[in-house]
């Protein structure tokens, strides 16, 4: 069986998603619904995508029209507005799934796929968390179910716009942190892992291209590099780059996913600069970049295999997704 | 008839017309040749391109062997390098094609395809200019054909370093002019097309994404408006974006291309700024934007038809790369 | 007599304004008004500067108090609020300034102290023009006035934000042109002196450290490059600066301010790039730097001197400023 | 009487010795000695500072000369040329103060006011460390003393560049880690305060301003947040900002620095964002900002007054410096 995918809201995040339902073989995508007519929806239109308006003025048709034609939603509309929309799905009785930005109560069920695919299975909604919290997930998520952390304490360096529309509110030669501690990813990470020890600060950077994130851990006993190497390495969306292959740098990491040919040089993984994975003492060190505008593509497809119950198995879901996105593993 | 193109120095030009190469259905690329061993050139070797080493060491032989099993080589070296490795293509009777940093002398010929496609026509060599040269002759060379075009005066904004090497060597938070007035690139255009009469201030911006000139023009007599454009619209390789559409800063321009699939978010075209696009009193107010990455790619793979003599008719082999390389024609 | 001056409106002009009138020998600062209480104004306060209320609520007094203690009030609020400020002047009889943020007719006459001092004696207004307009009165002026220049071309490089506020809208990575062609500050130049023939493109550019103009410009006659230089030479404020001693990009030169000890590295002269300075063929290019933040404060000290006739001769209140403010003559 | 004081290298750290020199009451500035002859030294010879050259060529002497000149030499060349010139003053029996970049072992005592002024008394040389490093002993060499601390793992987020040199070597648009873990910083503390127990990550980041650094750490028992606050409010060389105030940004707090009229815009005191501060169940997470240009000057002052031995009491040199400067106690 076909699963019957629309994506509502075409932004960063939901072109992303239509293009990664494409390549996918148990799924179609019967459109996307936008409130904008720029050049953006205009690509979509030219690749032959049905274009619904969430402004009911032209296309294929209106939102309402493309929920019914869909067994599920994917919501990628700004946060906050997915909230409200949620009553539409629901009234249609069809499934969906919102972005990192909604509450957790939108849905009541937060999803990374290494860590809740389970719990998501069949379940009428879930929410895909945000593109840092996922990160955490990966990582320290793997860690904590391999027994060997206590606690992580994290700085996250956030770029504080993306790409394209970095004329439109960036910062210029300036740092910005949040004052707020602790930021609100470690208090998101325990909506998908409750067990989680995590504390973070953020700061915004002066910079468009992904974020990074730096990170002292406390482990369980004295475990070897390698230890940690190896849980990290069996992760299947965490990635190893090496800066004496000249991978030291978030733009020569985004530079060689261009290289490999990935839809707008899109970095699905966690990319765990090894040459700071460091372990002494009991206490981990390490530092790791995170695309924004990609790293839940993944969990997001997966997502609609849980949702839909296409997939029982989140490995095997897993292997397929990174398969069709041609993830590097570790 | 398979043209055998390899391709000498695998950098940023390099590795854009190795891959242009594969997918003309007339080329055949035969190998790549550098003295790097990094991320940069893996890729290429994943891909089942032959490696060849230029300092000897590894893979699939010497830059000479390189050279022996190919009809022409496009030589993407740094600055100075090609010049010294021509004796070499030379001596062993090969064809070859020089980048835009190497002197006019180097083979006494420089091309872009719309002006100077016929005097290559079965030439052992030529240069493809720069990226900003590329542009002027575009443009500007366009307008004089039509009959319009009296004398250009422009600003370069140039940006400082490309994307991938942004950590080696850029500006922050400065700008910094060339002191030398005129800039090379008018003098450079008039190798192409004698006729021009350009003169070019340059300025080095901190940007990553690529350049965007600012130019005033003298015409002859009153043209209008739509005289104008419809010359500029008629160029295979000049597009017009709208500033309406959301498309009037450099990033955004970049983010369509990335959106349209383009192979690392290239840009062949030179985009004008169709806003900007002013014609009063016999004067032509305009800006455009130019990809220093790709601009000279569609020209590098004409140049080997026309060396070649593969096509001897300019505008078929523009219409063949273009076709092949999803140009957009204004 | 000494002329009892307010400020109205503390940012970036208000406060270099109300620093400057300190410095003066005939003038006292009666006081400054803002709507804002923080940080800012708190150093106003701590320096004993009687602090007034735009909104009434605390300190030395509301802003109609502050009017009716001067005579003359310097009107340094956000665009557009000075124009309705002007009905409160009037009704009180006080003489006032407006910035280059409001239109012309808000006063009914424009201000650069080379061109329109002396119709600006004994009026009960004026608008100090823009930091670029005024860069562009100053040398295309001097060079109108001896009868040297026909038309200039200009390209405005502008810098995106300023410094402090540079995380609330900056661009990052991007460059941004104004799709308005001709941009405003040509015709505003003609406020001041109507027989000036300009036209320029502004673009925005990621920095926060001021603006760079480059021009073409056709002269009268065939003058050479020392006839232009000894004009602008003889301009009380431009100053020449040589990148062979390592002042050819914007940074440098602020850098050079703050050696110097001028408050906040405030360059008041158009640093006009020396080294550009090309003449040939009875064209003129060359490129100048334009502190957006600085270069309106002398001639806004000028303004008050000719407003309330207690100097005659511009080329004496020009002196006073320059001597006043550590103005390098070029 | 009256310490006679040479600078050797009139850089970044060097003309802020010089001017900070001049400002003592128990000082003079006896000369500065350079191998560069461009604006920067111009400044110096314009405001009547003798000016001797490194390399012999003109000005007021040798550097040779310049140091039998003067009690005390403070050497601010560039990494590695201090430890060559460290003979000389030997030599000649001259005192003399190393910067930061140099290894301890070149004098043997490395200094922070704080923390080894009474160490370094009547010395032939000290080391004032880095400015990274004089923050981490300000702050958390003040939590061990007061037996608050158990250890403190950091992130430090370097500016690239300085703002005048930003054209020579920046980065853009992307983060560029240390791969070294820990950086240096955590060992060179302990240079001057055994006892600390730090660890630390280092990140260079797109801006020129100065650094941030962002910390975790464990503390010994359960202080409150107030008890970590009086400890910090006590340091005479710690100043609180806030958020609300304004002053959460790096430029931001800059900008005040100039508005105070500080020489340059320098901020000599760690600036602790008040409101990131926060203890919980015996950890504290905070950040503050650093002014790589200025941090060190104060230590120096007082270096130089313990060197000599004219001041025997380090509370009372560093309020005589404190007030020279116009120092902001928190």
């Amino acid at each position: 069986m076909t699963i019957k995918v629309a994506v509502n809201g075409y932004g960063v995040i939901g072109k992303r998603v239509a293009d990664a339902v494409t390549q996918q073989a148990d799924m179609v995508l019967t459109g996307v619904c936008d409130i904008a007519g720029d050049w953006r929806i205009a690509v979509a239109r030219d690749r032959g995508v049905p274009v619904y308006s969430a402004t009911g003025e032209a296309g294929a048709g209106s939102l309402e029209d493309m929920v019914r034609g869909a067994d599920l939603v994917v919501d990628c509309t700004p946060k906050g507005v997915a909230a409200k929309n949620a009553a539409l799905y629901r009234d249609l009785g069809r499934k969906f799934i919102v972005q990192g930005g909604e509450k957790h109560d939108v849905t009541g069920h937060s999803f990374v796929a290494e860590a809740s695919y389970a719990s998501a299975l069949d379940r009428p909604s879930t929410r895909v968390v945000s593109c840092n919290t996922t990160s955490i997930v990966r990582v320290f998520g793997a860690l904590r179910r391999a027994g060997l952390l206590r606690r992580a304490r994290g700085t996250l360096l956030r770029r504080a716009l993306d790409p394209w529309e970095s004329h439109l509110g960036g910062i210029m030669n300036t740092l910005v942190p949040e004052t707020r501690v602790p930021s609100h990813q470690g208090p998101d990470a325990q909506t998908v892992d409750p067990a989680l020890d995590i504390v973070t600060m953020a700061v915004k950077v002066p910079e468009t291209l992904g974020h990074m994130h730096f990170w002292s851990a406390d482990l369980v006993g004295r475990p070897s590099r390698e230890d940690v190497r190896s849980v990290l390495a069996a992760s299947p969306r965490v990635a190893f780059v090496q800066a004496s292959e000249g991978l030291g740098a978030l733009n020569a990491v985004k530079e060689r996913m261009l290289d490999l040919g990935r839809p707008r040089g899109d970095l699905y993984e966690v990319a765990m600069l090894e040459d700071t994975l460091t372990v002494e003492n009991g206490e981990l060190f390490c530092a790791y970049t995170v695309d924004n505008q990609a790293i839940v593509i993944p969990e997001t497809i997966d997502a609609i295999r849980a949702l839909t119950g296409a997939e029982r198995d989140a490995a095997l879901s897993m292997a397929k997704t990174n398969r069709a996105l041609t993830i590097i593993a570790a």
